[in-house]
């Protein structure tokens, strides 16, 4: 490919910090977990109070990052979106799938506040969709009249995933639970169920009848759960070290 | 500033061919202008028939461009949007203002219809807001489970912007509006309504009662009109060659 007079160097702007420390669970689109938060802490010489102003009066951001695992990986003019079931082919342009030309990711989050202290100005964000260390390029902000377009039809995901599972707790995972929201980690337990509801489940196991358990990595823990059917035990948080996403 | 190892390369996809030439008239938003129509012309190898394979079930679609006119142009801080009058200032990321860290710009737009003839793949929008020649670096469906947030709120532009202009035709651009209709540009005197209704004066001139002239280049050619209070004459159609955006 010949260099173009318009190809342009994006550099971050800042770095997201995010309960999400791998891409097993990640929810697929920002707004389907609201109590999975962010912050996205500014670099310089981006970190200029003044920079913000009036971004509070905004309930919702833009935020633009990099595919920062998929940074030199190549563009696929196909993916198999998880929407379909793993199995159909779809045109990337028609999906929001990581293999892209240009390793742009776009989501829109909820702001929850700025913090500004010294020199220091960070964001915090919730509904994210984010991998921890996800470099943001952009904030820009939500505009309703311009955005909210609730007479748009969508191709192969007209409508919010399927939330037909049930959420159950074993009691040893209550009391884990309660422990770490006891130490701050507020709405833990709120987090963990909408992030189940959504089944991370690769596609293709989806349909599978037969109990099997899992895990994937949330903030410094494994979470671990069991499904069969439409039941879903979460069994017990605990300490990080393995990979997440397979079976356990 | 310091080269960082997530300092990425982007690379226009494509380029938009748009009935806007120049700045000066362009809609300050995606789709307050429903009748402006652009073209997005594939680069190779992007213009490969299956990256776009469902694409047509989506209503609306995200354009991710450059703004091309202001690489190299040095950030700003704080911007004065035309929304507050030209005076007050703001956060840049508070806005979608050309004078950011990284010259991204982002737009929704409607989907009319993808083109596909031999090696050329042409995605015609509409509601743009886009300069012609822009470079697309992005294409991504609107979602509208994900991406409409009707309840969302937004600062300093909660609301569209007022559209109390009346707008009138003397018999000379009527002739030379129904000229250009006929010769192919369909819906040539909707899309001028709908821009002068969004009053493209600068914002610090949008109180001025005396009557004034002005002009904008649209297509190949430079639209006159004159504006006394909210009565909007437009004047004529003439070819093109002046810059437009000031007194005429």
């Amino acid at each position: 490919m010949s260099e173009s007079r318009h190809n342009v160097t994006i550099r971050p702007i800042g770095y997201a910090r995010s309960c999400f420390k791998e891409k097993f669970g990640i929810p697929r689109q920002p707004g389907l977990v609201p109590h999975a938060r962010a912050r996205i802490k500014m670099l310089a010489p981006y970190n200029r109070p003044e920079a913000f102003r009036g971004i509070e009066d905004f309930s919702h951001l833009w935020i633009s990052f990099l595919f920062h695992q998929h940074l030199g990986a190549a563009w696929r003019a196909t993916v198999r979106p998880p929407r379909l079931g793993g199995n159909e082919r779809v045109g990337v342009f028609a999906t929001r799938s990581t293999y892209r030309p240009n390793p742009l990711g776009l989501s829109v989050v909820q702001l929850d506040r700025i913090e500004i202290a010294g020199d220091a100005v960070t964001l915090h964000v919730s509904g994210v969709d984010l991998l921890d260390g996800t470099p943001v390029v952009d904030i820009k902000p939500y505009v309703p009249y311009a955005d909210a377009l609730p007479d748009a039809h969508g191709g192969f995901a007209p409508t919010p995933p399927d939330r037909t599972l049930s959420i159950t707790f074993t009691e040893a995972a209550e009391q884990q639970i309660a422990a770490r929201e006891a130490a701050g980690l507020a709405d833990l337990r709120a987090l963990i169920t909408e992030l189940l509801r959504l089944d991370p489940r690769p596609a293709y196991r989806g349909h599978e009848t037969q109990a099997a358990d899992f895990g994937m990595r949330l903030y410094d823990f494994d979470l671990r759960w069991r499904i069969e059917g439409k039941e879903v035990t979460v069994t017990a948080l605990v300490n990080s070290g393995t990979r997440g996403g397979s079976e356990k």
